[in-house]
Order: C-alpha cells, then structure tokens, then sequence
C-alpha cells in the first residue's frame, strides 16, 4: 500500500481567477514579492498497489474521475507519513527548501 | 527568486466530508482499494525570497491569508519547473515512484 498525493492546477495557458485574486489580495495583507499565483486541488488517499499498477489505477483514478482533463492538469507522487500535509505534527516544516 | 508549492489539508482528527465523499464514490465507478482520502488546496506562486526570507515569507503569509490555522495544516516545499503541476508538457508523470 502506498499513500498518494495528487496535485491538481488548471492548465498553464488557462486563466486562474482565483488564484488571481490572491495574487492582488497579498500586497494589500503586507505581503509583496508574489507572483504567478495557481490554486487547485490536494489530494492524499492511501491505494492498494505499488509500482506500475499504482501508476496506473491513480491516472485511471484521476483521468476518470478526480480531474477534468479538458482544462487541468496533476501530478502525482507517493509520500511518507512525515510528508502528509496533515502531518500530526506541530508546525509546519519545509520538505527541501 | 523561488517557485513554492504549498499543500493545505483539514486537521488529521477532524472529520474531512469531501474526502469522506470522494472515497465512497470510487468503488462504484471502478476504482477499488483506495482508503484516508483526504482533499485540500494546492497552491504554486514565486516569491522573491530565499532561505530563512523565504521559510518566513510562507509561514506568514501562509498563517494570516492563505490557511484557516484554527483546522487547517499546511506543507510546503520548493519546486523546479519541471515538478509545476500544471507542467506544459502532456503527460502526467509520477515524481518520485
């Protein structure tokens, strides 16, 4: 079994209204020097399969039913426990900054 | 200058409906074997920052705008152009199965 994070953004060349609007929120908030802002959607599920048939049930998965191709796009890679975005524990850390 | 990636998922202890929702629905469209669903935001920007300015810059901005610190939890990490999840190129691609 391993536990899956997906990523899913609208396509690059697609206008992110939402992300947008944070993007014009952030100065007035104090925080200047952002650009380029995306927003999706982050997934983390646990699948009963390694390696290729991993691969293949999460782009079957994703592909049929989490996201819609026509506009976005994700990506996807297996994580740890510590890797969770729920992780249990106390504050938050970076992964490799 | 460095392109972020920030993952936001409710509490672990708290109950996540969407994600609850999403795990019920993938028996009944094929997709067997999937458990701990959880869903979230997923955002990607620049920040003209790098280092210890840059670990700041994404907890404040992170902790006052962009997440609900009372339920939510966030990870972020830095990414290359390569790892966008709205990549230009076609495929999807697994990072690190």
């Amino acid at each position: 079994m391993a536990r899956v994070a997906i990523d899913v953004l609208l396509k690059r060349e697609l206008l992110d209204p939402q992300g947008r609007a944070i993007e014009r929120a952030l100065p007035d908030l104090g925080f200047a020097g952002a650009h380029d802002v995306r927003i999706g959607k982050h997934l983390e599920l646990d699948i009963d399969a390694e390696g290729d048939e991993l691969a293949a049930r999460v782009a079957a998965m994703c592909d049929g039913f989490l996201i819609n191709p026509v506009v976005e796009t994700y990506r996807w890679r297996v994580i740890t426990d510590d890797e969770r975005a729920d992780a249990a524990a106390d504050a938050p850390t970076a992964v490799d900054a």
